[in-house]
């Protein structure tokens, strides 16, 4: 059997009281007093929107399963402090594991985490322990810059992250490296921060050996790797004249790139100048750009077309829609096979 | 007549002289003491690395006209101060009209400016006004992130710009949007950092209505639009969700990329989704990434090779390597009329 999994959904339509509880958590934050409690949320709260979004598209876009994060944009991690974003990142993973138990078909989960602007990362070391092991979750975000669009994080290259590298080794579990909301006036989230970093994340792979210290760490770059692919020779010149390896050895045995491009000649240039096995069907659905596309009548991030329009062998279109996802995210490979995928 | 007219190479093969008094200016700064006179150079010191690399490259590759500036990453418009950035660009910028003097045919100029993140922009407006009224340059550099890599300025479409505009209106010239060097250990310069402010940079111009209230104004955004042309459908499904008009009408009547991308399927792309009246060849030559691609053989940075193999009609290169350059940079079609071109 053949499966379309999408590595790349957010939960952008979860329920109002959670959204609401986020800003009461917040003012409380501000005001010095503690947030209140969690609102209860049934299941029926959960599964209306749900099936109203992204069920339906799946359905309708011919996808079978999404690796289902908490919404990017309103991870936040640059508001509060750790206390505040350890609570949010719990309520949040924990809503996402309630969709996944209801749709266990459909959703795999993958988690946030608490980082927070000045703090270590004890605590998303935690927190990823707790959504892996108790909640059986398949990956994690991570955050490059929890700081919300000005890059004053360490290279992702720098041993600051070195432990929590170790735990996703230990656990076996790949990260999407995913910024969240811009509190730079001079930084759209969708529009620039998002693809900025992207961009910048590659770059610092190129100039590091993280890989060599980490050789079965496994990055996901969203948005089809930013700038990258149309950069390629840019990359493939930069690495030589920094007397770095060839990418291919250097990083693209740990590196992968997502198909969330909203039109065809992207998803062409990401297929021709990117190895297959490094690519994996993502739309980021319902996500960042909502509407159709005039010029094709179909929504922008419908991207399972561009992937079924491409020129290439099926062998490879498979890898695509399936074979890299189970290959880069194990856990969920085992799930599948549990199910007798 | 057809010429080849490159619209973007920067002065990276200064004399030591030029590079030995910027380092004692920036000494003499942090001692607070005044900056040693600038050094004499002659004739023969400009011409002998000018000939070894810029013109033998061009000769060699088959351009005719290379419209110059000084070399981006030493702008380095984060260190010293307003005072010391208007002493640095102004010795920049004279080296500059002197290789246009010594190479009229062969170089066109374009002046840096003396922006410091804490200042206004009235220094850039008299030098700017001195480079183009006195030293005969056609177009300008303008960097958005002067902090040099933590996106600290505002936008482009801020109000804090305006007189700048002005200025450029008044004098019908462009300016490249372009960053100088990093002081972020976390943005390479010419592999992190330019592609991010370019990118960045034409988001800010969907989000505003820069160009409603400058309809002559033309921003060059250089290395081929940033990510802009491969995410061309997220930039296009982002104008829309934010209820601003088509990007043909509100961006693009006004803003040009290069052809700075550094392999054929690249600036396939780029000449595929964007109109070739917006297309600038460009190489950045010598530049950023100076090796030689081993799939290719060639330059990395030979970016002509890419043009002349497009599937495109004639007149559409002809666009792309000399039209829309005249068209952009109209005091240097002035220029290239006065010689009969």
């Amino acid at each position: 059997m053949s499966l379309i999994i999408d590595c790349h959904g957010h939960y952008t339509t979860a329920p109002a009281q959670h959204d609401a509880w986020r800003k009461a958590q917040l003012e409380s934050f501000k005001c010095g007093n503690e947030a209140p409690p969690y609102p209860e949320i049934t299941d029926d709260e959960i599964r209306e929107p749900i099936e109203q979004n992204q069920l339906k598209l799946l359905r309708e876009r011919g996808a079978d399963l999404t690796i289902f994060s908490p919404r990017a944009s309103t991870m936040a991690h640059h508001l509060g402090d750790e206390a505040v974003s350890i609570a949010w990142a719990r309520v949040s993973n924990d809503l996402i594991a309630r969709v996944c138990r209801l749709y266990p078909e459909t959703f795999a989960g993958v988690c946030m985490l608490p980082q927070s602007p000045r703090a270590g990362l004890a605590s998303s070391i935690a927190e990823l322990h707790r959504c892996v092991e108790e909640l059986g979750f398949v990956g994690c975000n991570l955050n490059p810059d929890p700081g919300g669009g000005h890059f004053t994080s360490p290279p992702l290259t720098d041993r600051y992250w070195y432990p929590f590298y170790e735990a996703m080794v230990e656990l076996d579990v790949p990260a999407m490296i995913h910024v969240s909301g811009s509190c730079n006036p001079g930084l759209h989230a969708t529009g620039a921060f998002y693809i900025a970093a992207d961009t910048i994340a590659f770059m610092q792979l190129i100039q590091g050996d993280l890989f060599g210290n980490f050789p079965k760490l496994r990055f996901i770059i969203p948005h089809g790797g930013g700038a990258v692919p149309y950069h390629w020779g840019r990359y493939r010149g930069l690495a030589h004249m920094l007397k770095q390896p060839d990418l291919a050895g250097h990083v693209m045995n740990n590196v992968y790139f997502d198909t969330c491009v909203y039109h065809q000649p992207g998803v062409n240039l990401l297929a021709e100048v990117i190895d297959s096995k490094n690519i994996l069907f993502g739309s980021e659905m319902v996500g960042a750009v909502r509407g159709i596309d005039p010029e094709t009548g179909s929504y922008f991030d419908d991207t399972k077309r561009y992937v079924d329009a491409l020129d290439i062998a099926e062998e490879r279109r498979a890898a695509i829609f399936e074979g890299n996802a189970r290959r880069v995210y194990p856990r969920l490979d085992a799930q599948l096979k549990e199910r007798g995928l």
